[in-house]
């Protein structure tokens, strides 16, 4: 079964792809690698989840973000190349929690977003490298954000 | 135009590269890729802009910084490669800000540094991917840190 | 001499590689490259060296807690290819220190993995780009988290 195959059976709903907010591109072509710029919590409605996580998000509610996350860069894979299937593999990401000092759960929020993954992309080409950490802040109080690196077919 | 010849149009003046501050190279060629370590805003006299951003620093002054860390970073790149020309395109950037916890401009930050590189590169290779986020704390008090991956052009 | 020769040498007495504490793999190959996730400083005991630097742990137990992050990342490299001979050279590392918002010495504190990289790999293959900031808040509320990439030698 094809990510785009899984995306419906799964009955996924992609927000929008975002608009970068600054001057980058949301995905970069390099070789075989697509650079996938920080991408945040985006929402149908194109607002952000916000907020601190242990304070104002629990465990629950960071993971759900992460997972959204997730969502929002297939959002901007799929508009960069028309289709998921495009994607042959992740290869690495970095997994930042908008985390309150003494919050420690930062690999159960990312495995929102890496749970994600492997749903659409298969246990064997949907789970790649990672690290998860706790920011200091992030744009917009967003309660997540993660960067990310695929290999695409080749032409 | 090339990157050199914009340099000078601007009339752009570079610090002096930063001397490593620790075990690690600036600048590190794999393939085609080159490998910048972390920069911080150097100044002519070889001091940093230190500072909390949205609380030391203001935004203007914090996107000040982020472009004087460009201007690092462009002195990294001349001083390997003795010519800007050796750069293909800029990859991808990873853009720290040294926030207050209740700081959200980041993209903003950033963009001192992401303009700086359109005007250099221009529109097509200047702007790669790019995350902006805020750390906890940085080197020095440093207000900004970016490192980044840019394309060279093959001998 | 090589790399394993080298550990023997030493006298470096590896900790357990860890087992993934999420869904990701802790060393992904993609082409030439080996992309390590987000190591912490894991102790022969399965546990981790925890607490804030600049109030639980000063600058030399963190550098301490640095190299062990190091022989972890040694561990899991040795546990995917069998042998560190595999490694070609180390190309980046992000260093990330659990550090209070006023520490500003987190070159020195990375400085500890990365003297171990040269000892190991030498000093032309074992240093590579880097950066090194702090972090609001890691996993477990490990004392250092390192995410690293490592050039490996073909079949």
């Amino acid at each position: 079964m094809t990510a785009e195959q899984k995306l419906t059976e799964l009955g996924l709903l992609l927000p929008p792809a975002p608009k970068p907010g600054g001057v980058y591109q949301p995905v970069l072509i390099h070789g075989n690698l697509a650079y996938v710029s920080g991408h945040g919590p985006l929402l149908e409605d194109q607002t952000y989840i916000t907020g601190r996580v242990g304070k104002d998000l629990d465990l629950d509610a960071a993971k759900d973000a992460a997972r959204q996350t997730g969502l929002a860069i297939l959002a901007s894979l799929q508009l960069k190349f028309g289709s998921l299937d495009k994607v042959e593999r992740l290869v690495k990401s970095f997994g930042m929690v908008n985390a309150e000092p003494d919050f420690s759960q930062h690999p159960q929020v990312i495995n929102g977003y890496s749970e994600l993954m492997r749903e659409v992309f298969g246990a064997e080409k949907g789970v790649g490298s990672r690290s998860a950490v706790g920011m200091g802040s992030l744009p917009g109080n967003m309660a997540v954000e993660i960067e990310a690196v695929f290999e695409i077919v080749p032409d």
